[in-house]
């Protein structure tokens, strides 16, 4: 990396370096250039050789030259890039009207009660919002009216979004974004982790009493624990699951809740179920969700039991203006009719074990790859120095994205040393799909692992 | 008020009392039934008899009846409901691709390009959000990075969004939403509360200072002043404007930034300028704009120097999935062309002068009306009890807002006592609908002022 990158961006994984501009052809060197210029603080660019787009169809996206990409990374068109059925639906709305949730809406009613009856009875109340950044600052609000408490407890690497709030418990966003005082730090559920003779399970109790009790000494009663219910930024942990309700046990006792944080897990991701929580047997008291819900279209999502929400609602009128407008939740009704109608969650479980069991088989024998982890379309790869001392190795993960890219299909990485391959595509990923991922991934594979 | 109706939702003006739900039309009381069976926390309809639409245009709302209803409220749509130019270039987007902005997009470079185009030099970094909460997020987020401060002054009843950090810094949310030990409140700039022999510029100065002194007795060196250009919640105070100087050089000399909220007053809102700040003689530190941006598709955004946001971008990166994304981009775009082809904010300057005369017209004698305060198609009525005591009548406001609303003509109220009668029609609002407006005001008018 060169100086020209700051220590924000740095410790991302998969980010074009701006001093490799003049390397870049013409046309994207003047565009980056101009860009560069106008936006603020913070953003950049995936690749080192970044791509730009104009058009995509269910899990395949198209240059300016008409070349063909396979997207295996885009998890927000969940139902496909520009799926005419939420095209259709979008358009159609657009066209009539946009009113916000101070008027009536039989279409919000409708969908509310779609939604909620994919969860158990338990999980009856639905706020929506337009990111979930904000879908989580909701919910740790709630928490912290509902239990009169202060401390969080997340994972090591964390990632739960951007407010203010939200960024002060995502450890991932690094060292230069502070976290909050009444913010506690536990591993994620990693069986490596679990001290010899200890299971997954244990660990990860005693973690969460010891960040408990560390907390009440320090004067702090504990509001929540939140997860991502595949610890995407730990590095995609999806099994085992046995560990959580023991976890949630301590969390209920210290009189805190538990948060599912299902923006990356939730609407069938993980194959096995819709909400990633079904698989851990535990029913959480509040649930987030967001990047899939509206397949591009802002929409955020946060599920409570009514006894979490209650305090808040006597408290606090919330209104946010875009959200559960007439057009997100156009497209996110379209969504679920597309989720029903094209069986996808049973497509993800089929098209997710074809995937995983061939970059199984193509890495098997490799030195380079730890563990090949995930479940449904969401798979993480891990890549090492030697399979003895595990020593992470981020530039050979770089490399295998790098070559990836190079020919035409679209992963990145994953983890707190950015090693783990972030294999995530939109769920309209077909059989064809995947053998083209293995195919190119063969090829890479071979001359890097 | 029923004791149905919780605190936090009492305070706010022109809300649906659910207690007298039976005496709705059955559909709507069923729909309603529904709505509470599944909604959140802190939900809420409008008006006595809450409305529901299934299309629009310009300023016009339709009900399943076909019902023609004059929208003299919605921001959102500023270019009119359904506006077709939007209608095309989001159907258009939505059908081609939507990418985030970790890929290259010309038309995001185009569109910030454009945006910033509109504002003063000093103001060169365009960052994008899905909400004007997000926007006043991040833009204190920045600010605190850039001043190493914390402590933030708004006036005595703003409203600047519903984030965690935001709600503490948003006193009008009520009681019940506890404000940051760091956050001082001024009074809005409203001559009337300058004591005699001084100016408003004095009264806002001596303030500022106060608060300033007052934070760094306590601990807390200054982050920011934020305000609404149009001090929406305040009660809508757009004149004189002679004090803003004064004001952010106090904040300048604190080590703090101005931060200036357009999320109401941007956009053209106010007809003499795109901005509301322009009016005020004084480039801000930071603008933020949310609500008519994308006419309904859900995107905001903040505006910095880039002294201020340089900090901020050195230490934290900042992503946020949906924003900037190729959807609310063009919905964004497509805005800005209305606004230029359609010549809008002359439009408002004409019609807003029509609607306040009118309005002026129409009150005039009326012991109930203190002041019509307001620029452009942004008008705000005091309602009192009487001219003297200026003693604030609510209910007279909610009288005038409901026969208004019985007649099919949309308006709603402000301010801390909710007595200021809220007139701020989509700027698509042409001579006939002023017309329209005025008759119906006239005939309520006649009635109850």
């Amino acid at each position: 990396m060169t100086a020209t990158l700051n220590r924000a961006i740095a410790s991302f994984p998969n980010v074009f370096d701006p001093g490799a501009l003049s390397a870049l052809p013409d046309h994207l060197q003047e565009t980056i250039r101009r860009r560069n210029e106008v936006l603020g603080p913070g953003y950049m660019l995936m690749y080192r050789e970044p791509v730009e787009f104009v058009s995509g169809r269910g899990a395949h996206l198209y240059d300016h030259e008409g070349n063909d990409f396979l997207d295996v990374y885009n998890n927000v068109p969940c139902v496909g890039h520009a799926h005419p059925r939420v095209v259709e639906a979008v358009s159609r709305q657009l066209a009539a009207v946009n009113t916000n949730t101070r008027y009536v809406q039989e279409a919000l009613v409708d969908y509310a009660e779609r939604l909620l009856a994919t969860f158990p009875a338990e999980l009856s109340k639905l706020s929506l919002a337009c990111s979930g950044s904000e879908a989580n600052d909701l919910a740790m609000r709630v928490a912290k009216f509902h239990t009169g408490g202060e401390g969080i407890i997340v994972t090591r690497w964390a990632y739960h979004g951007i407010t203010s709030e939200v960024s002060r418990f995502s450890p991932s966003l690094g060292k230069g974004s502070p976290l909050g005082p009444y913010v506690r730090l536990i591993d994620p559920p990693d069986p490596r982790l679990a001290a010899p003779g200890s299971t997954l399970a244990e660990h990860m109790r005693a973690q969460v009493r010891g960040a408990i009790d560390d907390l009440e000494r320090h004067g702090y009663r504990l509001a929540a624990l939140i997860t991502d219910c595949a610890y995407s930024s730990d590095g995609i942990f999806t099994d085992p699951v046995d560990y959580m309700q023991g976890v949630v046990e301590e969390v209920r006792a210290a009189g805190g809740v538990y948060i599912a944080d299902e923006v990356q897990s939730g609407f069938a991701r993980l194959g096995d179920s819709m909400w990633g929580f079904t698989r851990h047997g535990v029913v959480p008291d509040i649930v987030t969700m967001g990047k899939p819900m509206g397949n591009g279209v802002p929409v955020s999502g946060v599920v409570f039991r009514p006894e979490v929400s209650e305090e808040f609602g006597r408290n606090v009128r919330y209104f946010n203006t875009f959200a559960g407008s007439s057009i997100p939740v156009a497209a996110a009704a379209a969504v679920l009719d597309v989720l029903e109608e094209e069986n996808v969650q049973q497509r993800v479980l089929e098209n997710g074990a074809l995937l995983r069991a061939g970059i199984e088989e193509l890495t098997r024998e490799s030195p380079y790859v730890a563990e090949v982890r995930g479940r449904g379309l969401y798979v993480g790869v891990e890549i090492v120095k030697d399979r003895e001392t595990l020593a992470p190795d981020r530039g050979r993960a770089e490399d295998v994205i790098s070559d990836m890219r190079d020919r035409r299909v679209l992963i990145s990485a994953s983890g707190p040393v950015a090693n783990v391959l972030k294999i995530r595509p939109p769920l309209a990923f077909d059989s064809a799909d995947v053998t083209r991922f293995l195919e190119t991934f063969a090829e890479v594979a071979k001359e890097r692992l």
